[in-house]
Parts: C-alpha cells; structure tokens; sequence
C-alpha cells in the first residue's frame, strides 16, 4: 500500500489558493517529499502527513518553486525534534545549493545526508522497500524525474508449505522474505512462494519535455504525476520554449506507457481554470485528472485473480 | 499620508491561516517592506499592493521566518520585470545571508543593493522622504527594531505670501520645502512657512525583549506593531528565555512611550486564540490590537488645529 498525497499543483510562485508542486509518498510509516517550495511545508500542515516522518526528500532541480521551501521545512521539523539522519537526493550541485539555503537554519538536531545524482544517466537508489529510478529529463536547466516501485512477493502456496511441514508460525517471515531454521532445515522464501506479483509504480516528472527515455521510465505506472503548463494545445509552443509540457503531451506519454491513471500539475500562474481542456485530453488519456492543493490517494496491490 | 499593512501576524513558521509577520508601508507609491517569512508573497499577492514597487526591504534579523522567502520574493519580482535597483537593509552578515539565499535566483534582472547596518548603535538612514531609526534590540540573536518618521512641513501662510507678492505658482514649489526666483529675488519656504508640524510615525519591533532604547525609538509613534508572543502573562518568563515579548510588555512600551495605537503580531503557533487575553491587556494600554493577515490602516496627518 502507498498513501500519495499532491501537496500544491502550481509553477512559478506559490498563489493564494495554490500551492506549489510537490508530491509526498507514505509507506511503511515512512514519508518521501519530492520536491519543497515555498509553503510546502504549509500543505504539509493540512495534508495531516508527519513532518518529523519524512526520512527523504527527492529534488527534481533547482528552481526556486521547487527547492525554496527547504530551508522553513528543515526548521520546523527541527523544531519538532527530529533526530534521525535525513536524506536528500538531487542532481550535481545538490550540496552547494543546500548550503546557501541553509545559511538561516542554525544547527539541526538531525543530520542531513546529501546524495548527488548524475544529470547524465539513469540510475536507481532504494528508500526502505521502494525501489526508486531517476532519469535525467530535458528542461531549461538540468533536471531529474523520478520513479517509485513497490515490489510485491509471490503468492503464498499454503499447500506446499503443510506439504513440507513448516509450522505456521513461521509462515510470516517466509511471506516477508526471510529464511527460517525448523528442525536443522532451512527452508527459503522460493519454496513456499509462487512468482513475484505486480507491485506498484508512482512515477512524476515536472518541468520536462517529452521524450522517449521518459516514457521508459514512467512505463505502467499506476500513478503518473506529470506537469501540464498549460491545458491549451495551442499554447504548446511557448510550453517548449520554456523546457514544459502541456496536457496533451503528458497524455501522450501515459498512453504510450501504459500508465493506468494520470494527474496534471505544475499549472502556470496564468492559468485560471485547469480544468479547462480537460476533456481535450481525456480523447488522448482517458483516465487523465487535474491536480489540486492536497489531492490523496491510495494505492493498493490488485485483487488477486 | 502612510498605508501600512500587516502581511501576517504568525512566528516562528507559516500556518494555513497565519502568514508570517511582515510589514508593508507604502508612501508616494513607493513600497517598503520589513522582513519577509516563508509565504510573505503570498500576502502580498492577496494585499493587492505591488511587489514591483518594493524598493526597500528591512530585515530584522536572521531568523528563517523572517527572511526565508526572501528569493521566492526576488525571483517574483524578477518576474514582474523590474530593472530599478532594489534595497536590502539589515545588520552585519546581511550580504552573506543574501548570497546563501539567492543560491536558487539565477540571474535577477536588477541590482540588489545591500546595506549593513550595526547591531551596535543606533542609527538613521532615508527611503525617499521616509526618515528610519534603526536600535538594537535583545532577542537571542543580534536583531534590530525599525522607526519610520513622515515629517510635514510648516502650514502656508497665504498672508506673508501675498504680503510678498509671490505670483501663486510658485505657492506649491515653497510648501515642497523648494526656493523659487521670482524677478531676480529668491524665497525660500522659511519665508512662507510656519513651524514643521507634526509627521507620521510607524514603528515595529519584534523579536525583542522590552529596553529603555525601544522605548525611545518608538515614542510618539502613531501605530506600533509590536510583537506578543503570546499574551497569557503567565507565559512572561518563558518568553523572555526566548528572547521575545508578551502583550503587556508591549503595552507597558507603548504607554511609556506615548503611542496612539499599538497591533499585537508574531504569535506563537501554539497560541491558537490571540484575542484571548486582549482585554487585560487593554487594561495597560487601551487602544491595542490583536494582529491577523492582511490588518491595513492609512494614517494620516492630523487636521490643523
């Protein structure tokens, strides 16, 4: 299971009634943010997620709408005394710019591990059970996009494991992955389960123009967080001066990969009403929604069959 | 005549429904804005004051929720496409601070001019016809209280005018405080002029504990905004370990010092109601308030007597 919580859905500057785009991901008690602008930490307020409990924060690149909001996040979860080491990851330069931010912090009670990604090449890094993968994306500046898997076990086999005589209170930790010792016999996870399942996949890239490694990486998500500048497919062109996306474009990549549900966000300032050219979209990706302040979901492994 | 607006009223981080304390005040179309919290440009957006026209603004000090959305500021600013030189005014390390902070701006398409003040001594310098007191107050960091004074000249004295044969369209040149030629023999405003009269005072001090200097700086004021941490006098020793005020030390300041209207800001996020203790506090100082976002007053001069 995933709690995914769209914090803000804005670009540029924070708005009155829009904050800006950042996305948390719960697992486990643990929370990941991507990205932290100014007022972030305001929806986090709402959103009733624990600051104290973010364990990562993910940067897709250093514009001020997304990364702003760091220095006033790292405080308050300072002040709500959080000791734990916590990580951020970004791409090369991560570490200068987190020491200008932090320059009106003081001393944190917590350490802060900077992790520098390459601009250059996809890579993968894990975060407790979630398997990540980042790709460099093409925007005005170096920038990252990001991709979560949760991984799921094979089906527990219960015949097989009365058939060997293991003894049910060990089933569990079979089931998490762990061998067990009964009798002087190891037995291992693969002789009780059946084949790894579908896990699930969240996948958001913001400030970014299409591109075939993009696809790639956001390929049968379950959720795809993806920037829509503009809804107006005329407006396409000043999108990609600008190294953005519009609707149709982010459409035209949840279609091509497969993805099952689509949420639009980093919406430009001068866009009033996003859901403007919603229904445009929906003939391109059906299954396409416009993003808002502290939009939630959960995502869950599917039914067995 | 002054606008003066509360942006906010909250300390320490911004809140759904509390900005951080910062003030605007606006004379002839100038703007002067004193600190700038996380989400400060989100009030001013709501404000309908311009953030093109900010040429100055005041720190107080250090701390992040008075100058964390400093670059967000900027970098909107920028956007509005501003090219005149814009102000920073604040104490010793001013220039560091900024250069940590504006690590995200990019290139800004105007000059940042930065001016370090000490936080030794007091001191004065001028925005336009704003004449500012600076004083050194106790907070547990170096921090400084700001005064701004509007003078008003002397009334015209339409007699002494015409007794002068002064032609009337120079009339409004002497009031301006200008010395005007007329057939080779030159006037000064002294020559039409009764006695300065009382200007405008705005004073704001926060993040301090109260000194006979603060009451100095402040005296005469006709609107002091004040910070009250929180307003439960039993709370009084827990906010001096924090270097901060509660209402009536704020009162006591302002009863001393001879100030026509005082606000109350800078609430504790854990002070849920700030009118709940309001009353006692009027018992010390009449005609105080309690702060809240957007809180604007016009002053003006008083009517001849």
């Amino acid at each position: 299971m995933l709690d995914v919580c769209l914090l803000g859905c804005g670009g540029m500057m924070p708005l009155p009634k829009r904050f800006l785009t950042s996305l948390l991901i719960r697992h486990d008690g643990s929370n990941v943010l991507i990205d932290c602008g100014e007022s972030t930490q305001v929806a986090l307020h709402m959103s009733g997620f624990s600051t104290k409990n973010i364990d990562h924060i993910l940067i897709t690149h250093f514009h001020g709408d997304h990364v702003g909001g760091l220095p006033g996040l790292l405080m308050t979860i300072a002040n709500n005394h959080r000791t734990e080491p916590l990580h951020i990851w970004g791409g090369q330069g991560l570490a200068r710019i987190i020491r200008g931010l932090t320059v009106i912090c003081g001393a944190l009670p917590f350490e802060l591990v900077i992790h520098e990604l390459s601009f250059k090449e996809r890579q993968t890094f894990q975060t407790g059970a979630l398997e990540w993968t980042v790709q460099p994306v093409k925007h005005r500046v170096p920038c990252l996009a990001y991709s979560c898997y949760l991984p799921r076990g094979g089906r527990f086999d219960l015949a097989r494991a009365e058939a060997a005589g293991i003894p049910k209170q060990y089933w569990s930790l079979l089931q998490k992955g762990e061998s067990v010792e009964v009798d002087g016999h190891v037995f291992q996870p693969s002789d009780v389960l059946g084949a790894p399942r579908r896990g699930l996949r969240v996948s958001y890239a913001t400030d970014c123009r299409p591109a075939p490694a993009l696809v790639e990486l956001v390929r049968d998500s379950d959720l795809f967080v993806a920037e829509g500048l503009y809804g107006d497919p005329a407006k396409q062109h000043d999108a990609a001066i600008k190294g953005h996306m519009v609707y149709s474009e982010a459409c035209r990549i949840a279609a091509e990969a497969n993805v099952r549900e689509l949420w639009f966000t980093h919406f430009s300032p001068a866009m009033i009403n996003p859901k403007e050219h919603l229904e445009a979209a929906r003939k391109i990706f059906a299954n396409c929604h416009v993003g808002h302040n502290l939009k939630m979901t959960t995502l869950r492994f599917d039914d067995d069959a």
